[in-house]
């Protein structure tokens, strides 16, 4: 479960057809025609994000292979598809429970959510492939396997995925510390797709604008935030224990 | 707030008679007599822990100082008496709310445990003076500095501390992955002692026969176990939401 990196035109024109996972696109500055531009299209249609770097980074990364301006990085777990996701929910008969990253970067966080949501039974994670943690070796061991286990969509658009989703009747759950209400006050026994999002930053203004209910989490003591996995937690298991006290 | 190392037998003797809180008593192995069996009843009289190592430690510890046979590691903070904190909960007129490490060694959970604690409203953390992370520097970092906030106990035996407190009127509260009741179905209003096990062992046997209930947290996906991080900021925030509910 270690990333790979796949180098040169032909390998990465391969693997982005074969609709293989791939967390980032490395391009080399200033290099331009032919296949290169065919590559970067393909990336932009498979919602991959592309870089432009230094030769000499590619250089190193690729050791001693040769690279032709163009290196991909493989993710160790494949990729889900939205409508995948809510299709398997819906086969299911259980009610839908997705969560969304904004702006994730640390990587101990984000494994540590994905082995959480796992098991507070999220049904898919979203995560947005721009200023992502990217989805690696990384994250996949501190999520202590879980990764293969909760299905990841990369999302392009933040906005527009709220909205698609709104449109199906889910039901948009900020955690802000800046939140109206207190998150257990909060209804969340419906299809909901709880956001959490980045340690000391909170959510993004527009992913707050498009919440149909900012949570927080109450605070009685000396420091002022939580750990974006500590409250990720809680605010994961509070949705369980609101549907099992539901159901009983 | 960095580990402070104290070198030789006054100084050690001063910083032990202080009150100073100290993680840990280095001794080198093979030493007796004179001041060194004083400074050892000493140590055990403030309950801190004694532990005999090789000369050579000591010399590349004490850094060319002259160590007698003797090095203390001091704490980042300074550790309360449990009446203290028992006392202080009382002059505040709310229900005491306590949280005890069992094993627990690893410092970004130990760390993280603290930070949430604080956040949670935690009155004081217990921590067993053997087989605990030593309250050090790194622990600090992680907590974020809530060490600063929440009063930690330092004790000796755990079973004697949880047959006292019992007596005084808490509810002990261990989290198992063996336990009877779901974490959310058990009453946490009272006053209670929420008990942490070392993450993948669990509580040890003795402690969780000392326990008043034994709570689990439902488990849907893939992996067999949470984050003792992620566990202890659930279970720590359905106390909140118990009492917040119940004051309402």
């Amino acid at each position: 479960m270690s990333d790979e990196i796949i180098v040169g035109r032909n390998s990465v024109t391969e693997a982005l057809r074969s609709g293989r996972s791939i967390n980032k696109l490395l391009v080399q500055d200033g290099i331009k025609g032919g296949s290169i531009g065919e590559i970067i299209n393909l990336a932009k249609e498979k919602r991959v994000l592309v870089e432009f770097v230094k030769a000499e980074k590619l250089d190193q990364m690729s050791q001693g292979i040769r690279h032709q301006g163009v290196i991909a990085l493989g993710a160790p777990v494949r990729f889900y598809e939205l409508d995948e996701v809510l299709e398997a929910v819906n086969s299911k008969g259980e009610v839908p429970f997705l969560l969304l990253f904004d702006e994730l970067q640390d990587p101990q966080n984000v494994g540590a959510l994905i082995r959480t949501a796992d098991a507070a039974g999220v049904h898919g994670i979203l995560m947005p492939q721009r200023r992502s943690c990217p989805l690696n070796a990384v994250v996949a061991k501190i999520s202590a396997g879980a990764v293969e286990y909760v299905p990841v969509v990369k999302i392009g658009n933040i906005t527009q995925t709220i909205n698609d989703l709104k449109a199906k009747g889910f039901w948009i759950i900020g955690a802000d510390m800046e939140g109206t209400v207190n998150y257990f006050d909060a209804n969340l026994t419906g299809p909901i797709v709880l956001v959490i999002g980045a340690e000391g930053k909170g959510l993004g203004r527009l992913v707050a604008e498009n919440c149909d209910s900012l949570v927080k989490i109450p605070m009685s003591g000396g420091i002022s935030s939580l750990n974006a996995s500590a409250a990720g937690a809680i605010l994961l298991y509070e949705v369980v224990r609101q549907r099992k006290i539901n159901t009983k």
